[in-house]
């Protein structure tokens, strides 16, 4: 099989979420999630597919910048992943859009994530499996070390590597056994009345999940009530994490967090902007023995890093879709074995639970090594419209069999999704 | 008139720049200066002109997003800047792309700076002017304090405003007399030979300007012969600052940079990743006393705000057309003043120096109301196609008597190098 790429296309795919008030919190009150995908094409005819998720309004601006990267994809190999991905990334003209950062960053995610799901159906593997396989040589070959290296040098990488490799075999049959751990934020969100998070929270239990969050951060008076309803009835010692989605300025992060101390929060997530490294510093100084967390916003390896230098964070919330796809999300997993901080991915959205589960699984098999004190984010949304669906069992993900990345849309929903001329758009 | 805008168009321009390399620096080695540009019309004709300056390729990309702000600004009134420009940045939808950085918020930038050069030309005043003419709480009201309070408060910014209150008349009428120094960049790009780097460097000594800058990075014997030559000519004590356009990683940029140590560099300049506050850190000492500068890559006020907050820079260099546009930058000069570090802008590019110039003048007349240790870049690209060009006299930049924010190109500038359809690039 030729593992040549002839061809790029989009589709700007959107989701009239914001109907139902499914996921809403303090800072996106109405998103409709959506997907800039694309499609890669191989002359033999195999496909691989990418998303940059976005919640509406400027998806097609999005879909934009992912056609601009046409020239960089179409005639290459896809055996050239670790060269492309820097072609992309270090071409002069396009890095003045960010660099490394936004639109064209997360573009760069789309269709680096999409190479991944080609490469991992032409090997026959799903792509957790594919990486995990991988000599530690390999790896460190996957990931740009340019500006990590006060922090993360290729040899230090290398060690973590081999330290994980005896025990690979069995961590993949132990993910084969018992999958990854997951925690639901189905029951918290903001939009939903008292009774509705009652009864979503005891679901949530009754489902075997090791952990829920809520949503905080519109008002202190109903977060108190809502963090006690959930309380209630997860009982004492159960992880309930809380999240801002950056609502708050630096004192009034640290006030508002500590007037919920008596209910033990898991984590507090995103308490301000994701772009304010100091500031999270500041908070968790303020806030501990409270865990911070955040990552779903953090634009590059860059930032991550940072957070790591400055004890900013005590779980790292890596976005399938946001920096620069795989590629970058290795350097981050491996900056967060480095400073022994436990990755617990942020999904949700439309198809982040379907790619990040894998980097996960990746990390245990061949990274950290370890599962201990890390859960995968889940959240009960539009899992329908893709070909290979997440599986969850006793609230853990099951190691996915199927080649690939698990990014494939239904073309069904691709088309009746597809914004502004899909039926689901039309009939609004 | 009514101050009803009507109508938003948008043009993508292309010069192309790298036929001379000019523009060549250790990370940009082919530039084609361009500008994702927005027109606003009222109801009565009167148009505000803006832009994001791009380097070439992604052009489209970045007049899309510009495009997508369509919707917030027709129909609106030009006196509602302030909140106009919250609703574009909080618009929940929109923030998923950024927030507040790369492609999404320079699309931000241009549709602001041209409802500021609006603005201006309604009230037939260049907009330093009608700025540094505001009463201090209607300049506050126009910056958004958010993530800036635990740096910089509503208060602080109110009373350092008030303070420079009193002077605001004779520094308008020294700035109408003398203009704003400068400094130039026009000699020190890498794509330059020894003799027109000599020659150059004798020009600006000769056209009276206060500094220059060198490019720095892709080779250090290089480095090393160039600064010497330009050292030669203008002399010990003659400010040489070096720009290093992100080439390096912490410790590289530290052993670099104290090998040039004994041309004694005025300041150095984007060592590092521009999102890498604490590598900023880290850099500033290990090379003190030699000083460090940054920002025309700095997404925002948030990462200005811990540069500061870090002692990572002894000068903040804004640019008018990456953070949100005029009122953000009212925002970086407040935090600037706050901090007591000067700001010396970036520019050059396409319109960069037309649009900065008005940002300093108004620093210099109603916030910091100092001049001291402050110079406007300048490079001498492009200038023509502007209808109210940067006048250079004496090596300073003479105050603008023209309405508006001196954004305008001309009309058949436009239409030439309108891309890909205009003349210059039909004929390449």
């Amino acid at each position: 099989m030729s593992p040549r790429i002839v061809a790029l296309s989009t589709h700007d795919i959107r989701f009239p979420t914001s109907r139902e008030l499914d996921g809403s919190d303090a800072m996106n009150p109405d998103p409709d999630y959506s997907a800039a995908y694309v499609v890669l094409r191989t002359a033999d005819g195999v496909e691989g597919h990418g998303f940059a998720f976005t919640i509406g309004r400027g998806n097609d601006v999005q879909t934009a910048a992912i056609r601009a990267l046409e020239q960089y994809v179409v005639g290459r190999d896809v055996d050239d992943i670790g060269a492309l991905y820097k072609d992309m990334v270090y071409d002069s003209q396009l890095r003045w859009l960010g660099p490394e950062k936004g639109v064209m960053h997360m573009a760069i995610s789309a269709v680096v994530n999409a190479l991944w799901d080609l490469k991992a159906r032409i090997e026959g593997k799903p792509l957790w499996l594919l990486l995990g396989e991988l000599p530690p040589e390999r790896i460190v070959d996957l990931v740009d070390f340019r500006y990590l290296s006060d922090a993360l040098t290729p040899a230090e990488a290398l060690e973590i590597l081999r330290r994980a490799e005896p025990g690979r075999r069995e961590r993949i049959a132990h993910l084969r056994e018992h999958g990854y751990p997951a925690y639901t934020t189905s029951p918290g969100w903001l939009g939903y009345d008292d009774d509705k998070l009652r009864r979503l929270c005891q679901e949530a239990l009754g489902q075997g999940f090791k952990q829920i969050k809520l949503k905080v951060g519109a008002s202190l008076d109903d977060d108190v009530r809502r963090f006690r309803v959930a309380r209630e009835v997860c009982g004492d010692g159960f992880p309930i994490a809380i999240d801002a989605n950056q609502r708050w300025d630096v004192d009034s992060a640290v006030t508002w967090i500590n007037a919920l101390k008596e209910f033990h929060p898991h984590w507090v997530e995103e308490p301000t902007s994701p772009d304010d490294v100091l500031g999270h510093a500041a908070i968790a100084r303020g806030i501990a023995p409270i865990p911070v967390a955040t990552g779903e916003h953090v634009q590059n390896r860059i930032v991550f890093k940072q957070l790591l230098q400055a004890g900013a964070i005590s779980y790292l919330q890596l976005d399938s879709a946001r920096v620069g796809g795989v590629n970058e999300n290795i350097a981050i997993l491996l900056l967060a074995a480095k400073f022994g901080v436990p990755v617990c991915p942020h999904a949700g959205g439309v198809g982040l639970c379907e790619l990040v589960q894998h980097l996960s699984m990746f990390d245990y098999v061949a990274v950290s090594g370890s599962m201990e004190n890390r859960v995968i984010e889940y959240v009960d949304h539009l899992h329908e419209h893709f070909t290979d669906p997440v599986v969850i069992e006793n609230g853990c993900y099951t190691a996915p069999n199927a080649p690939g990345f698990s990014a494939r849309m239904r073309p069904e929903s691709i088309s009746a999704h597809s914004f502004p001329g899909g039926a689901v758009w039309r009939e609004s």
